[in-house]
């Protein structure tokens, strides 16, 4: 279903990016084919490419045919883009191979890429002339204006972790909170809710958090129900493929999004959408009030592929209602029938609670997961000293199914922070988005296992995304539960 | 050298480019990894091109990665353009390799093409969707106007030569005269002559052909003396190399554009550049005022790599300066000198006749070949008879060398009609070039051996052209020769 009157809103607030030129001398040894060299612009970059090739020689007398690989990390140009054949389309390794009829001249790419390194291979050119490159510019954008980034008092360490964290965040911010600059580059909700937690703390900019709001509630699915994601070309357009948790978050965003601009008129008017979405999932439980991940349907919660979703999901649905109970006492409108669904619903997930092993479990297999102990947490459904507990009983569980997306580990801070575990919490926080920066990370990766830090559940890192939205939240941390903190 | 105000002269006589859109339906069969189809535009192009792609299935949630490979005659799409390791450049196979990332789209390719088949291959889409082409628009141009091709009184079997002719001629003609619009794309002295000459019994444009006079006049290395070939890019200039005979031809281009236009101005500035080269081409000969090859450094005649140059490359200096006569008399200057000059070398040249074989020799190896009878000829230093005579001894020669290109044909045919072998030439002439047709050229070939149609001296067939400049002239023969014909 598409809403007109929300995407011409949306239309309106499309943000105009800024544009920052990184320059870079270039390669003055003149090459020939296979010859190459790799650049470093020392930062993230997303943006645009400028090349100013020139030449060595006689005139040239043949097209140039140079390829060109873009890499967020060092790592990715060990990979040939050819070998690539894991189930995420290659087509998303940026590489290019490019005819240059005329030289000397400067080179702009059409396509935007997001990049530190680039290696540049001539694949040909006569046997008349060699090339060199003059100079690189990098044209980069974003619709975040540094300008306005809120200072922070933060200490040493803590510093260098919010600038990774802003950086991340200040490369996904484009013409709306994309999920990654590299790949896909669209707007997820999952990765919303967690940008504009950080953009409140941040850069403010309040605007792009309602264009994407407006953004999914203008074009939904049949009977309303929101999409994961929205593309944004040839129209904004919703994918036709829904995630429980994801829909749940809509609410949770346009609430933190009132609590953070006080803007009460896009809350009144997105109201009906929230209230939509929980009656849609209402049914989606059994006679117990325990979730039907059958009836759920694709409950994401953590790229965990054996992950039961049950317990983390039915925490997930109590923490939508919560804010939706929020939301409507807030435009004076009833809710006691949700706050009666979230009593039963929270009831009803004691039940799953394991008191030989002081955990909660999820599913018929009764499978113990952090992601169950943490959304039960988040959701407020049990005290913040069970909730320690369960954290505590699950640490000394090796069989436990774990967290492998910073995502996940998110969520996991919360909850420490929830169940009053804030040293805990901070230590955690540092131990796992520091391991990234030992690595050299410039922004912060889509996935990162400590223990194995370059494994690939896509077949090859050459597809990974190495800045992605929702690793950006150490800096929703820092600047709101740590600030003026000793180091 | 620069001659800014010659220069000038060729850039306010840069044509308008005529554009015309080839339409062509697509094929809507979903295509996915490995997916491919091949167009045929049912003639040749010369322009850019648009692909109209659609999708099925799911919205594209990943960019689209397509090969894209442009051939002239469907053979070179037998070729794989990553296998092609000859001694020209791979850079010059059309083939190109594209990602898109919003569909569906009408993707313009940036360069310019020559080609009647298009192969497209899928790459890479996601599992999510598959790619249709719902079209494809070739948007041709050409600086040769339709609208002016003058009416030939032909024969239907001179009509399809004429035609695939004069289609050779207005595929070349752009901003210059091309040698080929596939490959190398520039102006060559050797090309221009024919082309003009094909040129001024067809489109008349005249004023092209003064471009390009005035460009090779306004670029010229150290002592004004002419380079073979102009580069456009960045801005007009010579390349560093000479040939002998394209210096010469240079003159002969001049008189015969003054013939056709009757445009003395230009002859009367143009005119200095001919003496000039002649003056400096006077030091190449020995004291017997035979050619000395090691003075005359490159000498073309053909691209026979075994041909001795001796003899042709004499009959070529007498062709030229024959024209210098002329256009020298024609403004009242005088011309004694180059007349005697002219006597001299064909004096000269009588001595390479070998009275026992009935042809004549060439260079110290005393090598018989078609070339030096053809240009022995032309040069007007033997008689008809003699002429007639020569060149049926060589026909019976089977050692001697032959002639490997259209180019050298052409003099070939020229040649006959000057000895009063018209028939003979008729018949020479389509039995060459009806070949190419009856192999399906569109238009006609920078090679041709009708032995071998599709041997390659370049290590691959990829990077021939199969529209070459000097195979264009069939239409200036029938044209100038065997009009109102029976068939």
């Amino acid at each position: 279903m598409t809403n007109e009157i929300f995407l011409t809103k949306a239309e309106q607030l499309k943000p105009v990016l800024h544009h920052q030129a990184v320059l870079l001398a270039g390669n003055e040894t003149p090459m020939k084919d296979g010859g190459e060299c790799i650049f470093d612009f020392g930062r993230h970059c997303v943006g645009y490419l400028d090349i100013e090739f020139g030449t060595e020689g006689r005139h040239p007398d043949a097209p140039l045919l140079f390829s060109i690989q873009f890499a967020e990390i060092r790592e990715e140009l060990d990979y040939d883009p050819e070998e690539y054949h894991g189930w995420i389309s290659r087509s998303w390794v940026q590489s290019e191979t490019i005819h240059i009829d005329d030289l000397p001249c400067t080179c702009r790419l059409e396509r935007r890429y997001a990049f530190r390194y680039v290696r540049i291979r001539i694949l040909s050119v006569s046997n008349n002339y060699a090339v060199t490159i003059r100079s690189l510019k990098a044209d980069t954008v974003s619709s975040a204006d540094d300008s306005q980034l809120m200072p922070a008092s933060l200490n040493e360490k803590d510093r260098k972790l919010d600038e990774v964290s802003v950086r991340t965040l200040h490369e996904c911010m484009q013409e709306v909170f994309e999920d990654g600059p590299k790949r896909d580059r669209r707007l997820w909700l999952g990765d919303l809710r967690l940008e504009a937690l950080t953009d409140y703390v941040t850069y403010r900019n309040y605007d792009l958090v309602k264009r994407c709001l407006y953004l999914f509630a203008g074009s939904t699915l049949e009977g309303g129900r929101l999409s994961n994601n929205i593309f944004l070309y040839p129209q904004p357009k919703c994918d036709d493929q829904t995630m429980f948790d994801y829909t749940l978050f809509f609410i949770n965003t346009l609430w933190d999004y009132y609590c953070a601009s006080r803007d009460e008129e896009t809350l009144r008017e997105l109201e009906p959408v929230c209230t939509r979405q929980a009656l849609l999932l209402k049914t989606c439980f059994d006679e117990n009030h325990l979730l039907d991940t059958e009836k759920a349907g694709n409950v994401f919660i953590d790229w965990n592929l054996r992950l039961d979703k049950q317990a983390a999901g039915q925490g997930v649905y109590i923490y939508g209602l919560s804010d939706l109970v929020k939301i409507r006492r807030q435009l004076g409108l009833p809710a006691e029938e949700f706050e009666r669904e979230i009593q039963l619903k929270k009831q009803a997930v004691l039940r799953l609670y394991d008191e030989s092993k002081g955990v909660f479990v999820s599913g018929p297999s009764r499978q113990v997961s952090y992601m169950s102990q943490i959304w039960i947490i988040l959701a407020g459904a049990v005290s913040p000293r069970l909730g320690a507990s369960v954290l505590e009983h699950i640490e000394k569980m090796p069989e436990a199914e774990g967290m492998v997306s910073p995502y996940a580990v998110h969520h996991y801070i919360q909850a420490l922070i929830d169940t009053g575990q804030k040293e805990k919490a901070y230590e955690k926080m540092h131990a796992y988005w520091d391991g990234m920066i030992e690595k050299g990370a410039d922004t912060f990766w889509e996935l990162y296992d400590p223990k194995d830090p370059l494994a690939s559940p896509y077949g090859g890192l050459i597809v990974h995304s190495f800045c992605h939205a929702w690793s950006c939240t150490p800096s929703y941390f820092l600047r709101t539960y740590f600030r003026n903190r000793e180091s």
